[in-house]
């Protein structure tokens, strides 16, 4: 059974508690063990992950993204999880995430603030189980505490030697019986909820249009970039470097689509850097094949700003460039790059000059070599 | 004159070198400065700056990215840059970039070898300057050195009071006559190809189409991620909380396009993880306005995974969710939202399904609320 | 003899000087050498490494993390140390952190300078060797420097082939016979702090919540970080920076609870770095206050590891030290601290014991003090 198949139909048969000795229980718990934050019993049970709230994990008004604490949530489900499921012999595991039920942000967290996670596991069946989270944010110079979240995960155990295998999950222990029907009620809920979805992701792919391999809208990609505090000066201007390495990372996602190996930056045509992007901006950078040698392929990309929140400034264009890739096989020696199926008359076009900025640095660079022998 | 049009005709008239105390020109020079590097005399004109290449700064094959490297011979462009700019009287500057010439990669750079980036400041006109880089790989293992990149970037110091004002540039020491020729040479140069380029920016944006505000389509948001090494576990897939930040970023950027105020999460409805999503693939994750209530959005956002190297894998679809945000005001009180613009059957259809799931949880919360009344 | 041993009793045998000739010290330095940094004698002795300092570096108040130094300090040292022990033939090998000694934050360090860090390789024994660092601090706006912290490290070279062999180190050349006595002096009397040490490193730290504040339990803090790919070495275990980074972060947490202030490190106590932390790995790093001055604090910091997987391992006490903080108004300048309302005979004892620490640090001050006057 793959890890797939057991996310979705995970297990048939109700799970039968069997008493378990705290020395079989937890094989790993040796003297060290009281270090670690809870009692003996509770260690592989409970588990608290507390980070300082920074900059980067905000946005420009100081809330931290949801998406960080989801993050940090998810983090101390697949510890717990992980650490629980290598609690008996067989094929050491790794739990992976196959569902996180409903959640809701019920404070704002700000930069400064100490966020705790708590997780507990809370039912187990037999290839899943079950991880409920308490996010607490906690100002560390009043004191103050509030409660940002509380989410449930439910995991799988996947075997090191071959992920898509699926492991046993050993059984935990309930404070009452009450309290594992309650879990197994949760467990029915969310395998019906997997079910209504799995028609979802059958749904046909309205957003990347299916095109023809080697085209240029095959291989164009595009992607944005909310500018954090990280990414700017200190009076609130994008890096140029930081440009640089997002365009480059875009193009060689371009490269790679286009010919399906390991590619890496030949060079890069020079750079304007037209208007500054400010700090709150989302860039949107996009690149796409302009043109292509037997042994490069030329990407233009493009950087366009847009202020989200000052609707005077709009959107512009605030970079452009032409990169070049080269295709590597494992030895590091250039491959050949499959031609580019050109559409229509401005592909012509922009493959025409394409060429003939190729050309002249081919030209260029023989004049150099012969100067220099 | 903004700094922007001071990066396109730049000066006019060629600066007059003067003869500057050592004193002058380094009022921060004191007994500190000889562990700075090079000696007194060079320490505002040469720049060395080095980094251990670490698994995220390259792909799955142990190739640093270029834009890595870009990065770091920015960095070291902008320091010596604005250490140079802030030397004489005036309004405290920053150099920033405006012009990158074109730049070849001449060898291959890999993880765990060391990165040195050398800086000097070759050529200084009245309110510009030219920075050339050197970027040296060390192998510290074997002792092997090789040159991975040389680059020449133009900065213009920007006021910190104002950074749309662009600040004199202090004249360098030239070691000939001939020396600054060649810089005025390019100098002359750069500003020609500038000039060119400038057309290209005016030119219409094909990427984003200009559509209505408030229609599904205006706030739609994709974003495209190349899998790193921190976003795996050690048996190289994607860790669940990775896909969900980046799911929560895509959101947020939709919800901040449609209401273009300060947003935040507000709830995560049930996702599920259908597939697993390996190093090197790149994940494109896309958000659509699916339903709008006065106070809220709903977000639809879909992830797809595509091994761009194993060609078997393909494209799929490997998780979905409905993330809801809020519009909060600079006290973070709760704002109206625009209503959405429907356009055709499907986006009807979607936000029907988006509003049905809105009451559902309306009359779920208002359930609740009386239960612990 | 594995790792631990040797950082243990590392090498009982006096080194004999050699002859040694630079083509064989340096066999990777030809041409390319002047680039990188010093002249091509002394590229293998010294080494600079340099960095603009970032949002994410600092604190809400602006003052860059005492951790993001020690990170940067330990990052000079690995490399110069890595690169010293491949000078010689024999098995390539990777410079581990064995040893930390007591460090001094001399001035804050700010967002936007530009912290360099040189490192020099001061004396090697048999099986280790020691690197002297030096921090400055450039505000490239005025051209400021400040020396911020210096500090000596060391190192014992781990083959790549089997990570727990300790290699040989190549000896250096002393300046004079008089510097090679000190070093031999300095090596001997860390090989003592080392032992004494080691006894600590058994202790369990219970966690203790307590509501009441300025008790011990009201701060103590304790975070868990997942070992990732970036954290690591190309032979997967932990940099000591790392460890460092997150020890201070803790025990900023702590003394920020404390206070309630904006509080910054003021010194480290010798570290030990007593195992090896590997790759998957789960570290939990607990802080708590031991004593308390009228303007510091001190925190006992312990990093525990834990192999999620590997039962074998187990969880093992990895590194303990005391860092040192104090608290700062707006202006900088230092607050009292709230005293600490002890509780119990451990805790008593503790305080008793960071009380003989703190008379000690402070007669040794001042004895420095006089001895400059």
């Amino acid at each position: 059974m793959d890890c797939k198949e057991a996310a979705d139909e995970v297990d048939k048969t109700v799970t039968v508690m069997e008493k378990r000795e705290p020395s079989q229980s937890q094989p790993g718990c040796r003297d060290g063990c009281k270090d670690v934050g809870a009692g003996c019993e509770d260690v592989v049970k409970k588990f608290q992950l507390s980070r300082l709230m920074l900059p980067d994990d905000a946005n420009f008004m100081g809330n931290v993204h949801g998406g960080i604490i989801l993050k940090m949530i998810e983090e101390a489900g697949s510890i717990i999880g992980t650490r629980h499921c290598n609690t008996q012999n067989g094929d050491r595991c790794l739990a992976a995430l196959v569902r996180v039920e409903k959640t809701e942000f019920l404070s704002p967290v700000f930069i400064g603030e100490v966020v705790h996670v708590s997780a507990e596991i809370t039912y187990t069946s037999k290839h899943s189980l079950e991880v409920q989270v308490k996010v607490i944010a906690e100002n560390i110079l009043t004191g103050a505490k509030k409660l940002a979240n509380k989410a449930a995960l439910w995991y799988v155990p996947c075997s090191l030697q071959n992920v898509d295998k699926v492991m046993e999950v050993p059984p935990i222990k309930y404070a009452s019986p009450e309290k594992e029907e309650e879990g197994r009620k949760r467990y029915e809920a969310q395998k019906i909820g997997r079910m209504e979805t799995k028609a979802r992701v059958e749904e046909p792919m309205p957003l990347r249009p299916n095109l023809e391999r080697h085209t240029v809208g095959f291989s164009q990609s595009s992607l944005i970039h909310l500018v954090g505090s990280s990414d700017c000066t200190v009076v609130d201007f994008v890096y140029g470097g930081v440009a640089m390495k997002l365009m480059d990372e875009v193009a060689g996602i371009v490269a790679a689509r286009h010919c399906g190996t390991n590619i890496v930056t030949a060079s890069v045509d020079a750079i304007n850097f037209h208007c500054k992007i400010r700090k709150g901006c989302v860039v949107t950078v996009t690149g796409r094949l302009t043109f292509v040698s037997n042994r490069s392929m030329e990407i233009e990309v493009l950087v366009d700003a847009d202020s989200l929140v000052d609707r005077q400034t709009g959107k512009y264009r605030a970079v452009s460039a032409f990169f070049t890739f080269i295709s590597l096989d494992k030895e590091n020696k250039p491959l050949n790059v499959p031609p580019l199926k050109i559409e229509g008359d401005d592909e012509q076009k922009r493959f025409e000059e394409g060429k003939s900025r190729y050309l002249q640095n081919k030209t260029r660079r023989l004049a150099e070599k012969e100067r220099q022998q």
